[in-house]
């Protein structure tokens, strides 16, 4: 495939796949268009009328109450109506193809598809099949991207730090297996970002990532040294036992955040996570609630951030 | 039971229960209606006022991701208010009875139920108990009945073949399981058709079915020779190993519509399935993909055939 | 705490957690804003525009599908937009906390947060940590309190009974372990009712409850005997075997509530339950469908009192 599937013959989004591979000028666009959105959060009514009378359908294949509820919350505030299906009780689970199932939801006039799906890739595959005013965004697929949550994070790195040109950024954690952290880096140095550091030891953060554009560092101590920005990931459970880790303490001993280690980074550095967090292990509690914490600015974001790319893509056609 | 259950005294359409006793003007008034319907989910705002401030209450006993998300966008494209009940967690898990259910459920000042359930029969009950504004639509209810997949079938023949006065019409499959088979064949009679033929093994096809005006065919060949529709049917899975039938290669064997199959029919014979298909048990892929399948229009139209029956009996009083 | 946690500086509701502690004044409001929206379910269309664009968290972390649907719909009917997680598959079941998920869900810009929980207390640990904007609405938590049951309860015998500082109140069953028992008996007591009666066995009312300005009776004719109203409870389930209740059966023999028994009570008494009803167990279906029920009354005016907190409850500010 030649193009960028996520593009159109013009250049404008017609699916959100992955921050992999958008030009700056469209990452900025998201940016620009969500300031336009935070502020009807706080409005009498929260409502604008965008996509009023559009048809979103949230396809979840793998279970996430909260970043499901995030695009339920941003198309209805844009008025669209929004379908949930419970996929794992659906014809999927009669032994429907995916594509049937999409084939099908698209014949029930479907505009905008939120797909989240344990395969990398699934997304994209959707996106190949759909109609031409039909959108896919991808809401998480297996290891490979989460461009959403990478998009708030950079909304939110932009909101407190204005440039993304001077700044450094530490990721902390299971870069390995993140589809947020491949989401940040991405988005990171095509919007500048000069200073890109992954943090974690060596069974999480392999040291041949070089060709991503970062620096990998297998100490906190080197890894937020006057850092801008430290992204926390979150620790899966499955991780905590076993080969890549000996135990949850073990890893909050040697990587957790705590206030006396953030000091290593500069003063005013902020400190972020996707959520749900894990008190005492990415990071201690007096962190999260502390005042260089922006984990709840980054959920209020990420609203207006999924309106920002909802409203886009309905307005282009492939 | 004198009147029909479905009509008020004037005849009206109160609930859809059944395509079995609706009088040929009524089906005839839902397609016309449906037909003003098909383009509202083309429109860049879809949705008409009609039943604005309405409530319509999903009661799915038995599990239809599918048509319960089917019922639940044609409900909404028409502006009414849908509340799904999980009814497996509710209070008949509790040990209320089904008409307890219903008394409160009215209570709640419901407008339309939209009912799915094991038990044939059980819309027939609700429909006996609800106060003279509350209509009930049955989404299918054991072997009996699924009259909007009927009424959905017929939408879809009327549209590419416009006349049922001159066609021959072949339902191929388990038709003795099958509440989409009864429903249609009930239908076409009454809409004219003067050559149904009902064609599958003879443990799913019993030959003591010309009371409803059929002729059963025992072969593929006979059963769809010169027709202008071939409805295939869905083989359950349940149904697939055991004494009805050896397996779901065998029924291919002798009863999955091939192209080449497909020549027997006319030129321009349409092929239809309700769906989900299990393709290569009872179609092949390339028939299910191919030019004469009308599977997804038929989803396109079964909004449309819903939002008519809504919209026609909220506007009726028992 | 000095300040009761439901009311702001200037004694204007802004959670309703119990019943218990709230004034009079207070009180008879809701019950006064409720008398508005009985109508509106009775309406065309059955919305009005109050919470247009606002956000309503249902949290049930103890299910209960005919409880979040009467929220639900009230909230619809309000013009809310309804947000329903389901908690037992979130992010609470990640490890995450209940006022980490409290704090993420507020970053989303909730309004209304209507919380049941199998906790007592837990909506007010929520209330205490939301922003002055948010509002908590208990929908039954532990064995602690139900106030919207009660409040339906006390606008049900208002409306029967016009008048409270004349009655006489029976509450029949499993007192110890109810909480609509509670809610009543708070409600009842501060609008002025002069006679509250607890009935049942030992096992479920215990015989120190006088502190709550009831009368404790444990022969059913004492209990119900020249009373205006029977409120029944449920019976649950997990009560009916073990230690505290033979069983079911017994438990009819002396507290079920018959036609002959009733006649004990006024001839014009009503009698009450919050439902669902175990027939044959608290309440013979004769009494259930007889004349003097106000069971699916209840129902309906639980609708309207839901609507008068919600908007009585966002109308104010911390």
């Amino acid at each position: 495939m030649a193009r960028n599937p996520q593009l159109n013959a013009n250049g404008e989004l017609i699916h959100l796949l992955s921050t992999e591979g958008l030009p700056k000028a469209i990452l900025t666009h998201i940016l620009d268009t969500a300031d336009n959105f935070v502020s009807v959060s706080d409005r009498e009514v929260k409502k604008v009328p965008l996509l009023r009378g559009k048809s979103v359908f949230n396809l979840f294949f793998e279970n996430s109450t909260r970043t499901r509820t995030t695009f339920d919350i941003a198309a209805t505030r844009l008025s669209a109506d929004v379908y949930t299906l419970d996929i794992a009780r659906s014809s999927t689970a009669k032994g429907e193809s995916l594509l049937d199932t999409i084939a099908n939801l698209s014949a029930m006039a479907a505009d905008i598809f939120v797909v989240r799906h344990s395969e990398s890739g699934a997304p994209y595959l959707i996106a190949q099949h759909v109609a031409p005013h039909v959108h896919v965004i991808n809401a998480g697929d297996g290891r490979h991207a989460h461009p959403t949550q990478g998009l708030l994070d950079m909304y939110t790195i932009r909101h407190y730090k204005k440039d993304f040109t001077n700044l450094s950024v530490a990721i902390v954690g299971d870069v390995l297996h993140s589809r947020v952290a491949r989401s940040d880096i991405h988005a990171l140095t095509t919007l500048g970002c000069p200073d890109v550091r992954v943090v974690g030891p060596r069974t999480l953060v392999p040291s041949d990532l070089s060709h991503m554009g970062v620096r990998v560092c297998h100490t906190l101590e080197e890894g937020i040294k006057d850092c801008d920005v430290v992204i926390t990931l979150r620790l899966q459970n499955e991780r905590m036992s076993g080969a890549l880790l000996p135990s949850s303490q073990e890893y909050f001993k040697s990587f957790g955040v705590t206030p006396e280690r953030l000091r290593w980074a500069k003063p005013d550095a902020i400190v972020m996570h996707p959520g749900p967090v894990n008190r005492g292990v990415e990071i201690e509690s007096a962190v999260v609630d502390g005042r260089q914490s922006v984990v709840l600015p980054q959920v209020t974001f990420g609203i207006a951030v999924r309106m920002a790319v909802m409203s886009i893509v309905a307005g282009n056609v492939a």
